[in-house]
């Protein structure tokens, strides 16, 4: 190609078309489709209740914290610890030890941009390509998606109603180790699981525990859904046993706001120990989380939390019920669907939190509904997107119903299985019958 | 290691000393130093003027905005799209319009989470580990570091007062190409560059454009500081000018409210066109900007901006004449640091911003003064981490003079001086004299 270095501008410039995509990375995810606007039964995402987003108490904190410390915001960070603005470091230390058992002081709390990041920093800190990550067998699929892409070997963790199966994962990591394979990391969400809304019992977590410290491997604990349990007693984090021990890092610990207050905040936090800590706040190199968020979430909560905790369990529980009425009465035993499927749809009976988790008959692939089901409004998480194993997910659901009012749930779920009996063929690619070893009352 | 797969919790464990650095990634940053609070004179950082954050005007804006849309913050991004808040999106696209001459439609406009997250996004759409890089020989630290920390060769397009010199830029590229080397981005901030304060005029825009399209290459333009120029006219951004041609996605730009409103806000924005906007929205998988921060910007913004923006410009440019003045008292040619240093200290005369950047004589590493001036309450950034060269860097400082009062910016230039002065030894390493290529008025 010819130049000019006296006069760039010339006009002997190469003009072949100019295709921008051949200079991007290879490996890139798909182009993004564009946006069309959200279905009506939308029963994915993390969303909430609207009703109960506490607009004139975030309305009011928003005036207290600005007119008390706004001028603040002309400073990176608030000129404060790049871990995040104090008064809510401080009430997430106390909020933290009155539910979770968890008695830290707020220098161990990091808040972060959303619990993803929280997944983001973790990963960054503990997982190269080629490492092996134990994740319980059905998991938060943006978990799932982002070891992936990080190149992690994901192994999947069996579980019980009560969540992951001590003995089943002391014989996996025993496995992995004769294999050479010993994992970095073990992410489970012991409170609320998502998606099968399971509490991991005290005992449990702590032979959970146990087993990590037998195979010497971190545990990476995401209690994002935990203020939102509507059944028993919130158990102590497993952060908060393993600090009975001496292995300090052992866990670390995630958690949200996105679930308690509005997901559209973007304010999550964790819990590490020093030598962790260090790392995770030398990677978050994003100049911190968005202050006026913060500010408001520390003046709001620190009034208010509990109370409006309190209340939107109650709503969720209520959503629950009738979201649990709409599957047994449109997925139950005598519906179409389950004389369509040969079988009835098992469904969870979570202990908290924004959804259910759908066990089909063997042969079926929910993943085939969903563009039907988009057709006509509706959107749900196939399950091969929630489980570690694609082929064991297949025939499993994941139903949010947080964000819907409760007519919707009902309409919403009818909805869904006309949209699966006109679409059902005849099962094809049997699995064995049962449920696998997931909660399926 | 003994196993016993009945009883994980049994007494035969494993229990070596636990050190969980062993289990972190290799390669990571090194731990963050303990958080000690920040110093007196802090020359560092896009800090900005506290009293001129717009403190009534977004807790007003922050009420209303909750009060009209504050449930939907129960639903990620709003339920809209994922871009952004679309009332932010359509202020954003109005005022790109008339300001940098880019007519664009809010469809175009990428909401993000402060510019940082721009420049992770196009690094990582265009940057695979290997690839070449131009940048401005003197720029912002934190695109060095983080284009490093993605394995890109890092390769320096020479500066003058007016910018990237297109000549040479073609010269370079030239060369680059004969090696097999043709870099994929060339990153610059023609408009109010960071660390010169240059601005480059439109016709050099135009030529350093066709230099891009002769050799193939996107542009990454970095408009942050755009918005506090008070010396000329705002020319046309180059994205503008790219499109009177037909290479769809030779530009992608962004820009932020962090230097117009305030840093601890975490919003910043991004335009390009489809096949570059689809993919930067793949890659944005944090759930959205924070949204509360959208919506009392796109309030706020929408009523106040221009008014604002003037008058911090107003603020600011006071604030540069102290800054200049402090360098030329204390650093000037009569000065006891010129005396000590064989030589007077060049200082550029920025067209907007909130920094200077010095030129020291020959052989001066300014990175020896960071740990006394420190001691003395006194951060600047060293000239080696804005420059690509790092050699070539070594004897140049940035000062940020944002967020100091006009008494503490002399005060701090002053005590600066004398730390300069009482911990100089004999210049080491002499490198030709005078300043390069780099604005020194």
């Amino acid at each position: 190609m010819a130049t000019n270095q006296d006069d760039p501008a010339q006009d002997d410039l190469a003009h072949a078309p100019f295709d921008v995509r051949s200079k991007m990375a290879s490996g890139l995810p798909g182009p993004a489709p564009a946006w069309t606007g959200s279905l009506r039964f939308s029963f994915v995402g993390g969303n909430n209740d609207a009703p109960s987003v506490p607009v004139g108490g975030l309305a009011e904190a928003a005036v207290h914290a600005l007119n008390r410390h706004g001028s603040a915001l002309a400073t990176y960070n608030l000129g404060d610890n790049p871990q995040g603005y104090g008064p809510l470091r401080e009430f997430l230390a106390a909020q933290l030890a009155a539910e979770a058992s968890l008695p830290i002081g707020s220098h161990e709390v990091l808040v972060v941009s959303g619990s993803l990041q929280a997944l983001d920093l973790v990963i960054e800190t503990f997982v190269a390509p080629g490492d092996v990550v134990v994740a319980e067998q059905a998991t938060y699929g943006g978990m799932l998606s982002r070891l992936r892409r990080a190149g992690a070997a994901v192994v999947p963790a069996e579980l019980d109603d009560d969540g992951i199966v001590p003995q089943a994962l002391d014989a996996l990591l025993g496995r992995l180790a004769d294999e050479g394979r010993l994992p970095k990391l073990i992410y489970t969400i012991p409170t609320v699981q998502n998606p099968t809304g399971s509490v991991m019992p005290v005992e449990r977590r702590r032979l959970v525990l146990d087993v990590a410290r037998r195979w010497g491997v971190v545990i990476f604990e995401d209690d994002c859904y935990a203020d939102l349990m509507w059944q028993g007693v919130r158990p102590p984090a497993i952060a908060a046993l393993a600090r009975e021990g001496s292995d300090v890092g052992r866990v670390v610990y995630c958690g949200s706001f996105s679930k308690s207050i509005a997901p559209a905040l973007r304010v999550g936090f964790m819990v590490a120990e020093p030598p962790v800590m260090s790392r995770l706040v030398a990677l978050k190199d994003d100049a911190g989380t968005g202050a006026v968020e913060q500010m408001l979430l520390a003046e709001y909560c620190s009034a208010h939390f509990v109370d409006h905790v309190r209340e939107l369990r109650n709503t969720l529980g209520s959503k629950c019920a009738a979201m649990r009425d709409a599957v047994d009465t449109h997925f139950g035993a005598r519906s179409a669907v389950a004389g369509k499927l040969g079988g009835p749809v098992q469904v969870t009976d979570p202990k908290g939190g924004i959804f259910v988790w759908l066990t089909f008959p063997a042969g079926v692939d929910t993943a085939r509904y969903l563009a039907p089901a988009a057709s006509r409004g509706i959107q749900f998480n196939e399950g091969a997107a929630w489980s570690v194993d694609r082929a064991w997910g297949a025939r499993r659901m994941r139903l949010c119903f947080g964000s819907l009012s409760i007519e919707d749930i009902h309409e919403g779920v009818a909805a869904l299985a006309q949209v699966i009996v006109s679409n059902e063929q005849a099962p094809t690619d049997p699995e064995p019958p049962g449920c696998g070893s997931l909660s399926c009352p």
